[in-house]
């Protein structure tokens, strides 16, 4: 592996059109450590089976993508999502990584109350935030783009993330910082900064930002390079704050599943070294 | 004209099936006493042959959209851009308005510094506010939703639109508050008043959030009352703020453009009265 890959981490989603052993197969052959996972496909696979999997092959685990979703006013779709992210938790420990991803819900369907929402996330944090602390596994709370707050994900911004962070010890609680979601918010420099101060960073990620965007919104982002976003910039910022973790590039794009997948992988570590170091 | 429409605008955009002399018939019939206007479809009509009919019709014209996109690195490209916003002041003081709209623009091709954009939109103000203020036009900077950022607007949030406009007298720059922008920003009450206080809220128009986004992401801004946002709670916050002015509802709709427009305003005047009243 290049020094210029030691910190690379290939998101699973990047390359979905990869099976877990052709993407641990690929991993080797072309000198990538490191890769984030997903619940679905790793189920699919059986945890146990892809732990293994993962282990074997000398991969380390930088993230599993994604719990979350603990917005809902329902009790029982309350407690079915409190009882789903132990399970996330689970998972996360079974395949050795200390972190899980949280993308936090939208609104209800007809509600329009955001901070009421946001208010739930935190109850929910309280009763996972030591679950997870006992079996070792760090919750990232991701600020998602404002242009999912109504859908998939309350918490817009890096700030919003960390008043929510905060709340509990930085062992138990921290955030994901991907560019993809707050390169156009010129507060998010200070709140990377004050987010690693308290060490608070648990997961840093990489995306570019390309228009126009598909119908949905969700598989538009760009392969690094190729949008608006100098993620060498962003990597200043996370570095000065303070952070020296992998750095997982996570891209959801339709061009990109439609490729080879190993060749998709292969590219995408070529960008990474050409524009993030 | 009922109490609940007195202070309702129709933006011009929302009915964009109408023409000119449709849409002040409309008016009339329906009690509508407010319109803010394109430039597109008013030169098409003639600027002065329009102020007229407005005129004649006793139609109160609340905003002229829109000026902007001044963050062309060009030299040519910006005399242009400084060029057109003149014209644009010049129109909007033929039509009777007191405010024009500006989008302030996006990153020009290959760039991928924000922080620089908004420098420049704050050198192009410099010129044209004097301009703007000799001929009775404040000009209204509009924060667009950060998924505008790279291609329309890289003035993201209301704080980003006040920290320009606060370099220049609120006679002669102020903000455009639109819900369908700022709805999801935590921060964006707290701005409002900020802006109030300083009388610098020129605009407030509403749309609703709706999903999912349609492709581009332009034209799927939703009916008053059908998505997620509290049209009355923003309503409050710039009242609160001292702001009495015209509430323009501004819709970029393909399924409200394919139907009947005499229709669509009226069902946008009785979603006002029911949503934001």
């Amino acid at each position: 592996m290049s020094d210029d890959l030691s910190r690379f981490s290939i998101n699973q989603m990047t390359v979905r059109q990869l099976t877990l052993p052709e993407l641990t197969a690929a991993c080797r052959d072309l000198g990538v450590g490191s890769v984030g996972l997903w619940r679905a496909p790793v189920q699919e696979y059986g945890v146990e089976a892809a732990a293994k999997l993962v282990r074997d092959a000398g991969l380390r685990v930088t993230t599993l993508c994604r719990g979350g979703f603990l917005t809902a006013t329902d009790p029982d779709a309350r407690r079915e999502a409190l009882a789903d992210n132990r399970r996330a938790v689970d998972e996360a420990a079974t395949l050795g990584t200390d972190t899980l991803v949280l993308v936090s819900g939208g609104l209800p369907p007809g509600d329009k109350d955001l901070p009421a929402a946001r208010e739930r996330i935190a109850d929910a944090l309280a009763e996972l935030a030591p679950y997870a602390e006992a079996h070792g596994v760090r919750l990232a709370i991701e600020a998602l783009h404002p242009m999912y707050a109504s859908d998939r994900c309350v918490v817009s911004t890096l700030a919003q993330a960390l008043d929510l962070a905060e709340r509990f010890p930085a062992h138990q609680v921290g955030v994901t910082v991907d560019t993809y979601h707050i390169w156009w918010d010129d507060r998010a420099p200070e709140q990377i900064a004050r987010a690693g101060a308290d060490g608070r960073i648990h997961s840093f990620q990489l995306a570019d930002w390309t228009t126009p965007l598909p119908e949905g919104v969700l598989n538009g982002r760009g392969q690094l390079g190729d949008g608006s976003i100098d993620m060498r910039e962003w990597r200043g910022y996370v570095e000065a704050a303070g952070y020296t973790g992998p750095i997982e590039v996570e891209l959801f794009n339709e061009a990109l599943w439609a490729r080879d997948g190993r060749e998709v992988l292969a590219e995408t570590a070529r960008r990474f070294v050409a524009h993030a170091f």
